[in-house]
């Protein structure tokens, strides 16, 4: 089978789920954790590389404190999980900022957990202008890839988005201008493993020219 | 109805298209001018502010020589077909490179044809690296969309892509953060008026967050 090496994981849908539930929009996050853990489980199985989840973004700060509260406390928790597995983690995004979790200051460099394994990166506070702003301080001859803030970040194969949106809504500008672009109507709570599943083997039909 | 102010046009499946018809390769875009041409005269009946058509990329630059004179050509003559029409035409690209057609140079500063209208916007010789090459150059303070090389481009609302692939291709990796993307499974030559109305119709019931 031909297997994406890094899939990148867009988990939306969480506030959608939790109004169909009679719960408050807060309450959808935490339902978002043990998908996250699933779909890790299951790229270690499938022997993919690297996997990186979009967590929050500067954009997203801007809704009310409340939300900020829960999405941000949900990103600490799914962190911590996936911190107790084997893997080689990675969380990126504005530190400076105050909407920066204190708690995940050490993983911002890529920390070995367990023996390593899997690369898995975890966008935190991220904003697509701020890992763009790297860029001016580009040497000439420098590669773009290499001068922005996610350069430990690698290329995207494949872009699976939950919650039926099909838009990048900010994720990695650079790394995804060639990525396959998978969308699963269902809602991140409603995750299930066969909509990965369908989502690698939907990914093997495709060609890949890397633009050529 | 809630229209996108801007749509991107990637037109794709020339080859894949031509193959099917017993024909070379290389005989496919001369079939994508006529839909290039429809597409202009329907966008501007529903009054859409700005078009952007992906013409030829560098990466597609490395494809065999007699595909890329064909490609080139057919862009140079699609070019000419919308210079018949009033618009407001730009041709956006790597000017200093020999793949850039000579013949479109005029057009590499926007200029109004016949009293202009609608901004029209093809990508000719485009690559995405050479386009963000331009924020090497950025003052402190400005923005990042101001100092890429497509800054007369504004951000995409739709993109639209023929051809039945789900990826972007590198196109204008900075307009299309918050894009949404419709995909036509139909071959860019097979196009016909309703699948650009269906596009429409669908961006209609998306919601528009601008990532927040």
């Amino acid at each position: 089978m031909r297997l994406p090496s890094h899939i990148a994981i867009i988990p939306d849908g969480n506030r959608r789920w939790a109004l169909g539930h009679e719960l408050k929009k807060t309450d959808g996050y935490e339902h978002g954790l043990s998908p996250g853990l699933s779909v890790f489980r299951l790229a270690k199985q499938y022997g993919i590389s690297e996997i990186t989840y979009y967590g929050f973004t500067v954009d997203n700060c801007k809704r009310p404190p409340e939300q900020l509260k829960a999405f941000s406390h949900a990103c600490v928790e799914a962190v911590k999980l996936i911190a107790n597995e084997g893997c080689s983690l990675l969380v990126i995004g504005n530190t400076k900022s105050k909407c920066f979790p204190k708690e995940l200051i050490p993983y911002t460099s890529r920390t070995d957990i367990a023996g390593g394994g899997m690369k898995v990166n975890f966008l935190v506070n991220y904003g697509w202008e701020w890992d763009l702003s790297g860029i001016g301080e580009k040497k000439e001859n420098s590669k773009l890839q290499n001068v922005i803030h996610s350069h430990n970040i690698s290329r995207i194969d494949l872009i699976i988005r939950w919650g039926g949106m099909r838009r990048l809504s900010g994720l990695l500008p650079i790394q995804s201008v060639y990525s396959d672009f998978y969308i699963v109507d269902a809602l991140w709570p409603d995750f299930k493993e066969e909509q990965f599943c369908e989502a690698l083997n939907w990914y093997e039909k495709q060609d890949v020219t890397l633009g050529g």
